[in-house]
């Protein structure tokens, strides 16, 4: 039994410094979705000291949106220096079909053992090894056509996979949940995926991958859902989410969350 | 006889993948302003991979803004790409006359022959040839001093050349039309004349190049013009433009465009 | 006596074309915090022009928030080029404890003199030789405990030192201020120390530094307070403030600015 409110609770609480190698589009808005949240981030990713800022932080969030090969050697490199100070990464394979370079580093990612891969349908579908048509960073698949490869990937790597969509699906290899929280929006936004990696980041720096997971999903679409009330366009419903993130209580969390056994 | 409410509709009908190897400054507003829009960006500039993404997107766009080397050298090896498959890119020259390194690589780009060319009208006439005071991004020229320099480029290079500013130029070097839409708060918000050359590309992915161009930037003005009427100052401008761009409809547009022949 | 409106309505005046080399989380939004000011911000960074630019802009910031070498490198040869030319430049230490390169390469932009070092107490305290336990960009000092630190940093190098926090203080060594505009909500957004750097730049591009830096400090201050009386959550709270920097007036700035000697 999840108690998403409690989680959000106790990130609060814990308030944690968080390292995210990200792309150049999200920087921004993820650091802004995760102060509003109650978190620490911290954009740190050159090579010089990304490793050594990775036993600082207490989690690493990698995304490889507009990655190059200097990115790519320090990502390898801080992943593993997170593992080896015992600290949970998260992954986000942002259009990882897309091309020989994305998949070759994708998979050479997944080798690091994240804790959570966060991604879109096609984007899991791809990290399971699926050949698909190039694409960029907006899913052609449903949700429901990823589940069966996510519980796959999750078992055979001891991961949590969150594929993100109209419904989410969360599953760490045996258990597994939707999440029917969100808004239809929040696709024409850009960058709230990799947004949510962040936060994801944030929630299991001190607590358990699968619940933590599952709670961030809940309470960031909630917060869509709030946003989708007091908007009146992409632009001015970033604006109300991110406040809505902020506004949030883990008693309303509670009462709006939407997670049913998968 | 351009149409530029069909323009728009045939464009989110396509909803085209078009990639952008833009500046740091733009990339999340042109992205925003491009799903609002109805298309579907992605930012892939690595050497490793941006070429042969050029192949998988319907459009490239390329803006210098804040290059370095590693950039430019990716720059033109995917324009070129794009040239090889068939596929319509869109040049951004900013600042081009400020340093020594932008009218090198400038000129190299404009050898690559883009479809069209959006600047200000300090920066055509920079890639023009005309010798500038060094200056930043912002134009201290008028568009009308820069419209004989645009139709000879046009006529040169065989590409569109569009000057933005208070009444914007755009030329295929045979014709030219005046475009009056805007609002004076424009350009006291950063990137949304990139911004506007990512919607650029959207339009030209699947569209003749001259009637796209125009087309596009009549309708970012005019949401500048709705943006006006509802916000108090250049950061609720912004928000109230994309909300703007995501809502106004052809029919709309058609009422309110202001395309006049030059 | 320090006049801030006046500092303000020359700054407005000069409209100073301000090199930053800053952060990519910082980079939009600091342009769009120095334009609604009145300033003209140019993100240039690129070794191979980065230094030309100097002697064209009216001064320079230099931010290390995401550095990597390639950029330390250009860092280190502009500010050098802005002292050759005469030209003023901005240091923001960004996270300068955390890493042991931080520490080395803000030493050696240290010994490039800076007119104005811009910090929050644990980057001042840090980069006048404390060791500290690493954290990320958020202070865990307050403004009081860095203020010895700062007068010494300031007479040691013969520059301003901007330690800003809940009370903002300003030293050149020999003189010293407080500053109480401001509001809580001003830590929840990221970047917004950042960009009141380009202000900085902007304010003592043409006016003496002390003063200028002052002014700058308490302009930005007081249009977080009408912000917080304008928004409901940090996004809100951004688009207000940028709003209000654009819409404050020299002689409003004049009432509410609170400065008292320290």
């Amino acid at each position: 039994m999840i108690d998403p409110g409690q989680h959000l609770a106790q990130m609060r609480a814990a308030a944690p410094l968080v390292q995210n190698m990200t792309n150049y589009v999200a920087m921004n808005v993820m650091a802004n979705v995760m102060l509003a949240a109650g978190a620490s981030p911290a954009m740190v990713h050159a090579e010089e000291e990304a490793p050594e800022f990775a036993a600082i932080a207490s989690a690493l969030t990698i995304n490889i949106g507009t990655f190059s090969a200097p990115w790519a050697r320090a990502m390898l490199k801080t992943a593993a220096a997170a593992r080896a100070a015992g600290r949970p990464w998260v992954l986000d394979p942002v259009a990882v079909g897309a091309t020989s370079y994305r998949r070759e580093i994708g998979a050479q990612l997944l080798a690091q053992r994240p804790s959570v891969v966060r991604g879109n349908a096609s984007e899991i579908l791809a990290l399971s090894g699926r050949a698909v048509a190039g694409k960029g960073a907006d899913s052609v698949d449903e949700v429901a056509s990823a589940e069966a490869a996510a519980s796959r990937l999750a078992l055979n790597h001891g991961m949590v996979v969150a594929v993100t969509g109209a419904v989410d699906f969360v599953t760490d290899g045996t258990r597994a949940v939707r999440i029917s929280n969100g808004h239809d929006m929040m696709p024409r936004i850009t960058a709230l995926g990799c947004s949510l990696t962040g936060l994801v980041g944030a929630f299991v720096a001190s607590q358990p991958a699968f619940g933590a997971t599952v709670a961030t999903i809940s309470y960031f679409g909630l917060a869509g859902e709030i946003a989708g009330r007091n908007s009146s366009g992409p632009a001015s419903f970033q604006v109300a989410l991110i406040d809505a993130l902020y506004s949030l209580t883990p008693e309303e969390l509670d009462r709006g969350a939407r997670i049913t056994p998968a």
